[in-house]
Parts: C-alpha cells; structure tokens; sequence
C-alpha cells in the first residue's frame, strides 16, 4: 500500500494518476490511497478503470506551494494532501510515501510525523545513478543546504548500508565529494568529516575525496555531499545528458549517410538513451527516517513519477527499510559521533 | 610573448612542451618564455627544433607541489617556475602567464604579483562552456571556496564584460546557480547577493537563479556561483560527456548493423565529440587581475594544454583584458558594491 501526494509536481495531478496507472502495470499487487483534491483526482480516475478499483481517494482542500518555506509548512500545511499522506505511513495505514512536490517541506514534515531513526541527526535524500563501471549511490541530492561534519559522517555511513542493501555491493566504497583529492583542498566542515572517517574505527571503506567527474566515473560505489553541491551535481549530469541527446539528434540529421546510419543503429542508441533517461532515476529516498518516503523530481513526467512509485515499492518489497534502521541501529550512531568527533 | 610554467601538471613538463609545438603551429607568430627544469624542458626542445627558435628557457629548481597550501607557497616558491612566469608577465616581459599548476597557489601567487583591478576583491576563474543555444562562461571555477555576496555580485559584473567581449553578445542574460529558482531557496549568502543584482542600480541583465541543467541548457549568458559550485558543476559536466562517449562506443559494438551504422554516421558522431570533448574548453582565464593569467586543467594532455595557450592567445590579441579593466573602472566596483550593500 502506497499514499501518493496527488498534488505535488509540475503537470500533478495528471502526471501522478498516470504514474500510478504504470506502476500498476508493473506492480500488479500495488494498492494506492491518493490524497489531494477529490474532484480532480476522481474525475482523472474514471479514465483508468483498473486504477480505480486498486484507489482509495482522501480529500484535502490544502496544497504545499511550491515556494512555502520548510518551517510554514509544518505550522499551516498539515492537513495539506502531503501531509496527510505521511501520517499514513505512520499510522500503518501505507507502507511508504511519495511525492514531487517541494522538497523542504517534505522533508520537514516527514520528519516531524516519521521521525529520525535514533542518533540520526538530519535525514539525508539518496538516489541511485548510472556509472562506468554499474551504478553509484549519492546523497545527500538536496534535503539539506547546510550540512556539519557529523551530518557528513552519518550520511557516509546511511549510503554505505543503502548500496549494500539496495545494490547488493558486499563491501561499498566511500568517498567525500570535494574540489581535488589532496587533503587540504575544500572548506573545514569536509576536512572535519574526512577526518573524522579516516581515523575513527567507523566500520566503512572510506577512499577519501573524490571530485564531480569520479561520479560519473563510478570510483567510488557511495559520493557523500552535503545538499547544496549534492543537488547542483545532479541537476548538472541531467542538463549534460540532455545535451548530449541534443547533439546526437543533430548529428544524425547532418545529410544521407548519417541519416541512414542513425536507422541501423537506432536499436543499440535506444539503449544508451534508456540506460542515461532521468526519467529512469527519479526517485530520491529519505534514509534516516522511520518509514519509507520517496522524493519525485517536479519536472518528472508520468513515466518518471513511476520510477519513483517503483522505488519506494523496491524498498518495500526487500525490507530495505526495516534492515537500514536494524543496522543502523547497530552501529549506535550516536556512540560512533562521539568517538568520531574525539578523532578529530 | 607567453610565459609558460613548465612544470605544472600531471604529465609535465611533456604535455607542456608539446602544447606549445600545437600553439605555434596555430599561432605562428607566438614566442615563449618557459620557466622551469631547464635540463628536463632543453631536452624535450631538441625533438622541436621549430618550437625551440621562438622558446626561451628560464631555469627554476623549485617546484609548486599539488598539495602544497596557497599561503605556503607566497612564502615559500617565490622562485618557482610559476612565480617567475607569472613576475614576467608584471614586468612587461610577456603579454600572459598559462599553468597547468596547483591552482590556489597559481591564484594567490597572481593576486599578488599582478594585482586585483581596483574595488575587485576576489579574481575569479572563468571560462566558457557548450550550451543547447550555443556557450556560455561560468565563474568562480574553483579559485574561491568561500564567497560572500560581494565577491558574487563582482563575479556577476566581471562575467558580463567577460561575455560581451569574448563571446560578442550583445547584453548577456546573468543567472545565479542556486539548488530551486524560487527566491527563497538556497542559503543566505545567495540570496543576498540575488538581492543585490536584483534591487540596486547595476546594469546587469539579472535572470534571478538558475539550476544545473541550466548551464548545458543555455538558460542565461553568464552562470554565477562560487568556486566550489562551479567546480563541482564543471567537473561532473566533463564526467557525464565522458560517460556518454563510453555508452556510444559500447552501443555500437553491439552487432553488425550497429557497427555498420556507426561507420556512416561516424563524421557527424566526430562533430559531436569534438564539441563537447573537454580539452576544447581547457583554459580558465582568472578575471579582475591587472593581467592575463591562465589556469589549465592539471590532467590534460599537450592539446588541451595547447587550447589553454589559444585562450591566452585570444584574450591578448583581442585586447580582452585592457577593455575588461577598462568597462570595470567604469562600473566603479567600489561604489557599486556599496550601493548594492544599501540596498539589501
């Protein structure tokens, strides 16, 4: 069972019931409970038959704008269809959230109503990117703009679980995302967590720092940032990536021959275009967290908002949560802090 | 007359020596003074015969370390090759200075011998990039870790000049890189100096904020941001151009048809390569410095070292910088700043 914010999201509420209507497909088991405006959605169900009898519809007259402050949202937006929909997951009612809409205050409410695993100071947005060598986990993509040197550390170890659990990667690598891999380069806050992960007996492989172009590179399996830097490098990959589609549909237009060599291989290009869509790594997960609440990009389409369903559906089915929280709470982070920080 | 530091980067002094054959050949009437291991450089000039009656060798024992701290090396490498490079450039014994150096050191050594332009209090790296709709140049690249709203309001401005005389567009568009382009995103130093370029007197085609995928999407002229951002962004855009060029050599070994194809469409798929192959874009120009000066990428090879010699070239043929300095003595930085202060 998954609650899904109707209302988040650049083409919501459409994007969204389409988005349910694939995962549905793919997923033939997935329930939904939809919160958000009642006629809209309804009137959008009636296209979607099958959909509709998987539905269960919640009505909410309040909608988290786009540009309302974090702390707003928590004081006027709680009875808004986002914030209905995390208090589902809390209530047992739905196994996980997810939403396109604004980022802040998704966060900020899923961790007043979830609450933070214990020691877990800020929950961290992670997401799963194609490499060189497989694929690269990296967080945290936005949640937070300023992040201290033990935010850092923590997000280190989230990310090391999560590639273990989610990837299957036995013994993940780690690496601090800077500006050179030389230890003085960067500001005090990474060479502080670089430390503290180098010296301390914190139980992960860490490779030290890492620059933009290892993200893609796939040097290391977890790239951990703060949000700020974290969202420009994912914003940036997607822009270039589209770039390049750009460029290639040009190319291939450039007289006959191009032409024709574009046709024959068209199957294999379909490949790449598939393997380097956005579309097909939408969905960040908050990890830190209590319950699982996934993150859709805003601008995502239909099929994108899929991806993110399946995400979310991904951690459900694999207990991915519940082994994220066992081991994390094995690894006391608040006793790990303390030595970590002694470390420096 | 370019001073050449010849020790500076991961394949030097080969890559810079071979760079500068590359230069002449484009550039027939450049010379070079090159300063550094003479025995080493004298060497690799006998393969160069051509290259060698227009170089003239300096020698320098010390050598600015990769990891060697910017204030370290003021006190201590002012006998560098690049120190001595960058001093002839103030004496007037060459038009421009490129490195492929430590680029803190090469930022802290220029600022002291060549002098910020005046009310310039922070020279940051610039250089242009491919975009959808054409290019576009992005500051600070990685001189300036932390920047206050001043130094991105003066990043602002000297980019503008910068996108006029270099790239010859009329009245550029100016973005701030941000994480959201609503006005409450990001942190405080942001939004400050988008209050600043947005409410004062500066005559700025100010666009507000601009995200990752703006900057390969051409959304404005000039992307501002701080140096840690900016090389965040530059080097995960060259790793993700790099990613795609490894997927399009995978997608078209896959069978006959595919190979077939990829031999057609080959001349257009090399123009696609070419335009975003990163050694085009080496060379980032240190703008606000009473001087030409030139920072390569350290891990480039002798042609993209030798892009970074055009770039000087350019900006010293072009007059770039003497019109640079003369539009921001207009502009009155000092002023400026201070109403631009006022008015937040």
């Amino acid at each position: 069972m998954l609650a899904l914010d109707a209302m988040g999201g650049d083409k919501a509420p459409d994007m969204v019931i389409k988005g349910a209507n694939l995962a549905r497909v793919r997923h033939p088991n997935v329930k939904f409970k939809i919160f958000g405006d009642k006629n809209k959605i309804e009137l959008l169900l009636k296209k979607f038959k099958r959909l509709s009898s998987v539905c269960t519809v919640y009505h909410s007259d309040e909608h988290v704008e786009d540009d309302i402050r974090p702390s707003q949202a928590l004081r006027k937006r709680r009875n808004s269809g986002m914030s209905l929909a995390i208090e589902a997951v809390r209530n047992g009612d739905a196994h996980g959230v997810v939403s396109a809409g604004n980022t802040g205050a998704l966060m900020a409410l899923s961790k007043l109503t979830l609450r933070t695993l214990p020691g877990v100071s800020r929950p961290a947005m992670v997401s799963v990117f194609p490499t060189e060598k497989g694929e690269c986990v990296m967080l945290d993509l936005g949640a937070n703009i300023d992040c201290d040197s033990v935010a850092l550390v923590q997000f280190a170890m989230m990310g090391e679980v999560f590639a273990r659990n989610v990837l299957g990667i036995k013994r993940p690598t780690v690496g601090l995302l800077n500006i050179g891999s030389e230890e003085l380069k960067g500001n005090e806050v990474i060479r502080q967590a670089a430390a503290m992960l180098r010296d301390s007996d914190i139980p992960i492989q860490f490779n030290g720092f890492v620059e933009g172009n290892d993200i893609p590179a796939g040097t290391v399996d977890v790239v951990v940032t703060d949000g700020f830097s974290g969202n420009i490098a994912l914003k940036t990959a997607e822009g270039v990536a589209k770039l390049y589609v750009e460029y290639m549909r040009s190319a291939f237009r450039r007289g006959l021959m191009s032409r024709l060599g574009f046709l024959l291989a068209r199957p294999a290009l379909r490949v790449i275009k598939d393997r380097l869509d956005p579309r097909a790594y939408n969905g960040g997960t908050f990890l830190g967290l209590n319950g699982v609440a996934v993150k859709s990009h805003g601008g995502t389409d239909h099929k994108g908002f899929a991806n993110a369903l399946s995400v979310a559906i991904d951690m459900i089915e694999h207990d991915v949560n519940p082994k994220i929280i066992d081991e994390l709470n094995k690894l006391k982070l608040d006793g790990v802090t303390a030595i970590a920080k002694a470390a420096v």
